[in-house]
């Protein structure tokens, strides 16, 4: 089976113009076909607040109202994707730009049944996925760049976790493709102590996650990022967390850089 | 040769919703392979009054800045784009939303020799179109969705007027596809008399336009859309005009709506 490279990044990466270029560059020396995924970064909150929509914030996960929904589909799939594409383009690297809407390649419905209503906010329906387009597209040679926005099946789009996105990627792709996800961030890759870059774990296993979040090792948006890391992981991809800037050495297997997921 | 319709759909009709919806509904129903080509309406215009940008027009032509870029490039490929391409998937009619820099497939370079610098504006670069792309999503039973936002070979996003991405594509496609250019809007079609329905003209061959603008009764954006009107027919394709209510019969031969141009 081909290597598939489904590479996430972050916001952090995205609002610092030189590192996305610096990454972007990067990106496209990694050999093989990939998919990059992003996720949306203060943008969508700066131009909330412009425009006099309050951000409502439950657990660290955005509340997505209508107007909210309008706000981030116009700054994930339209500013940034684009402007990732046209640049990835120019750098040689053929881009596509897509959102889970197109050609309905990533069904979601409503979140339901969840303590919190999330509003507009769009849970995947992975058996669903389009992966014989997605993959019609890879074999074209073309990099797919994935905006977190989706659709149910009445049209309605959806505000849908990029984390979670890139996961379900690397899960319906696994049969056709030797699946390698990789989330990029602005740190070196999961630490034991939250502050200190010299606890970075090099392999983790589902074990040690729970005594890490159990003691409190662990919080915030790295459990849902590590929940859909180790779902990767056992619908056998290759799963690693590091920072954008070593996106080389993480898609390279001879090298150790980040942390390994291992179940 | 494979019949191909391209319909391009003003403002007025997207900033109505239920126009919209109609429209939308009527589309599906049109027979064949088809392309739908958008503008962006006053959704543009009215975020960038909330986010205090100063819209500057120049005879008819908004003036792009890069904050202005950055909204168009938003309401255009990011909202309008999405929330087309969705519906359009819930009415069972598969459809993928692009911008001309997705796969580089309308390349283009900022207007230059013009006596008014209309900022980050984008003439396409004709000959050098991605037919082979778009017409492999064509014959995978695709109907793209394009939003008038093209790049530069440097990744430079520009702002880039849809009847002409319309031509663009209907001269570029038509060794391949007997091309239909069909430009819906709030009007039946051309008319003797800008404010005289009754005055519609049904066939309008070249000199009847020069007459009709140097009389003036042919004014403003429509010079720039019966130009491209002209040239996509040179290049061999049926040119239509008309409401974006009769789309039914502008795509159908045997039917007489709208002004059909005649060179």
């Amino acid at each position: 089976m081909r290597d598939l490279h489904i590479i996430k990044i972050g916001g952090n990466i995205i609002d610092d113009p030189e590192e996305l270029n610096s990454f972007l560059h990067q990106f496209t020396e990694v050999r093989g076909p990939k998919i990059l995924v992003h996720g949306g970064g203060k943008l969508a909150t700066s131009m909330s607040a412009k425009l006099g929509i309050p951000v409502n914030m439950i657990e660290g996960r955005r509340i997505t109202d209508p107007e909210t929904l309008k706000v981030v589909t116009m700054v994930y799939a339209g500013w940034i994707n684009k402007s990732i594409t046209a640049k990835l383009n120019a750098l040689n690297c053929e881009a596509i730009g897509l959102s889970g809407a197109d050609v309905f390649c990533l069904p979601a419905h409503k979140r339901e049944n969840s303590q919190v209503d999330f509003g507009l906010v769009g849970d995947i329906e992975e058996q669903k996925i389009n992966t014989s387009f997605l993959a019609s597209l890879i074999e074209k040679g073309l990099c797919i760049v994935l905006a977190p926005i989706t659709a149910d099946a009445n049209g309605q789009l959806l505000n849908t976790n990029a984390d979670t996105i890139a996961a379900a990627l690397a899960k319906a792709l696994s049969p056709e493709y030797s699946t390698n996800l990789i989330y990029c961030f602005e740190k070196n890759g999961v630490q034991r102590e939250l502050e200190d870059e010299r606890s970075l774990i090099s392999t983790l296993d589902f074990s040690n996650y729970v005594r890490l979040k159990d003691n409190g090792n662990i919080a915030g948006g790295m459990i849902p990022k590590l929940d859909n890391a180790f779902a990767a992981a056992r619908s056998g991809a290759t799963v690693k967390i590091g920072h954008a800037r070593y996106i080389h050495q993480l898609t390279d297997q001879y090298h150790n850089a980040g942390t390994t997921i291992s179940i």
